[in-house]
């Protein structure tokens, strides 16, 4: 069997932990809008396109496996989750087939180790109906026996990259990314560098995925990605935090070297990317792809808030690289940025949610 | 299927998290002298006793599920469950049935949800050859879908009741264990009410394993017990620390109804009593059950390690219920008192272990 030393070359990038009111849990309104939005067609792509009979077929009992990757804690998670659960009964219910009708649940809710399991096992839902287990590790390899999960799924977790891509620190690459910690669309070098490091990461997803799936299974996955000819919110908050930085080293808070070998390890896609190499990989049909635009467009955030999410989701990334200290300071200056700043009211700014479900060819 | 609904009526007492000096990570030698002791009677029972052909039948792939029970944060936990692979591989070389020989294991460590989970899964060994999976809740209440799992082992685990007896903290009833947190053996109501308790988590920890085990599979535990006409080591350390509460309710430090309404949620049973429990039960046939008389007696401890010991055990407890101020008062005033104790050099005060091993009926 293969080791899962693998998992351990992948970074580890913590959501904030707890339920304070900094932390990830209170801070993730965002993504659950997107699982809002998602619900009505996952259930869809379930109803339609999960192939229960020959799942139960190759199972020895009537156990049906759930993983959520890139969890988090909660409580998205667990909302995305009792949506599958319950999309499956109907279809059980609906359906003729002669399948025993009670099946049981069991749900593998999996991130990093370094996650906040703690809070995330403690804040489970009472009335649950499924037996609930976390795995830590990372997507980018195996997590699962073979043929073991019947639906995967995983929101908001893929444009996370297993690391920096390398070139990018590398101060004799042309990809260099002095003094930035993202890029700009002329950047082509950077974005090359940071386009190949998401191909290998999204090929490694798929062919672990590919090994672990029970034949017949799904997997539903939404992913943030960027309209053609639309600016990029991302890019626009990567840069001004950026900013922050190139600030701070001028004021000599921070040293140089150590802006310059920080780089955010997340990749926003084009809106066509995803689906090129889910087609190059090979190992999975789309049976189901929709561009979610009213996702992220139908208000907009206010300051407070939207510095509140970005801390949640950042400080993880933040802390490692620049210790606890410096967190703070990097965050409040990036607040007062971003109230300067004109993007936040710019409905020119887009990011779409792009939703995908698989099988496997 | 089962709510797990269930789980939560249990009371949780986690040991002490995180890898501090004074963490059960790192005072728990005593449980690692156990695990290992019994490495060899765990690897011999797997040897003998696991029906590898009937549990590989009854799979739909080559995946091996292994669930510890009240695991905490290691590391005596991963020791465990190493030695059980180990032996299924060795069994698994040595027949000649034409099985495929490349099982994948999954497992599954077990313990309250308040147990440190974080700590214990940043520490997974790192070349670990297993998937690896959380699995939170009360082991007297159903955790895995039905045949799901293949061999269980619980160390030193079971002895912790899933609550108070309710009658020993009624001021009405006879067993009311007034000014004391545990017995001595003239309180034979006290003891009967802790006794029907562990008969009745011992009931319960069965019949959800019977569900829950693969036919062929096999469980293992090592639980504590009292030889017959010995004193009682355990006893005696509850006691100490029981007259170190009463101490300081008569200084005015701790009111005396905090005191009385606190009893410490173990049970030690005779060293016939599990036995019984298991054969009133019926649902498993005991393969093996040895007492490990050496494992508590080769060496006395010290006062300091002896007392770090059960601090690392018996905090959590202390705390829920006293709070965090009064708790490093209350272990400095027990070590005081035990210091002062001539049970520690006592060779006649004895604990046994004692190790099963059972089959499905």
């Amino acid at each position: 069997m293969a080791s899962e030393r693998d998992n351990n070359s992948s970074k580890a990038f913590p959501m904030k932990g707890g339920q304070g009111q900094d932390s990830y849990a209170q801070n993730s309104n965002h993504q659950r809008t997107g699982a809002n939005i998602t619900k009505d067609i996952i259930k869809e792509a379930i109803l339609e396109k999960l192939d229960l009979e020959t799942l139960l077929q190759n199972s020895s009992n009537n156990v049906f496996r759930i993983a959520d990757l890139g969890c988090s804690v909660g409580p998205n998670t667990f909302f995305t989750v009792q949506n599958i659960i319950d999309s499956v009964n109907l279809k059980l219910q609906s359906e003729e087939h002669g399948l025993d009708s009670s099946l049981e649940f069991q749900v593998f809710f999996n991130d990093h180790a370094g996650n906040d399991f703690n809070t995330l096992l403690k804040s489970l839902p009472e009335d649950k109906q499924y037996y609930a287990a976390a795995v830590p590790g990372s997507f980018h390899g195996r997590l699962f026996p073979e043929s073991s999960i019947h639906v995967f799924n995983s929101s908001y977790a893929l444009h996370w990259l297993s690391k920096v891509p390398q070139d990018i620190v590398d101060k004799n690459s042309p990809a260099y990314n002095k003094g930035k910690i993202y890029f700009t669309s002329e950047d082509k070098k950077v974005i090359e560098a940071y386009s190949a490091q998401f191909e290998s990461d999204i090929e490694s997803v798929l062919n672990s995925r590919a090994l672990e799936l029970v034949p017949g299974g799904i997997v539903t996955f939404l992913i943030p990605s960027i309209p053609p000819n639309s600016k990029n919110r991302f890019e626009a908050n990567a840069n001004i935090i950026g900013n922050v930085l190139v600030d701070m080293v001028n004021k000599g808070l921070i040293g140089e070297e150590l802006v310059d070998s920080f780089n955010i390890p997340m990749y926003m896609p084009g809106s066509e990317e995803v689906k090129e190499l889910i087609e190059k990989n090979g190992k999975f049909i789309i049976e189901k792809s929709e561009l979610l635009l009213r996702l992220f467009n139908e208000q907009l955030p206010d300051v407070r808030s939207a510095c509140m999410h970005m801390r949640a989701v950042w400080e993880g990334v933040f802390k490692e690289h620049f210790g606890q200290d410096l967190v703070d300071d990097i965050f409040n200056r990036y607040e007062k940025k971003l109230a300067e700043s004109i993007f936040l009211l710019d409905p020119s700014f887009k990011t779409l949610g792009q939703l995908f479900v698989l099988k496997r060819t």
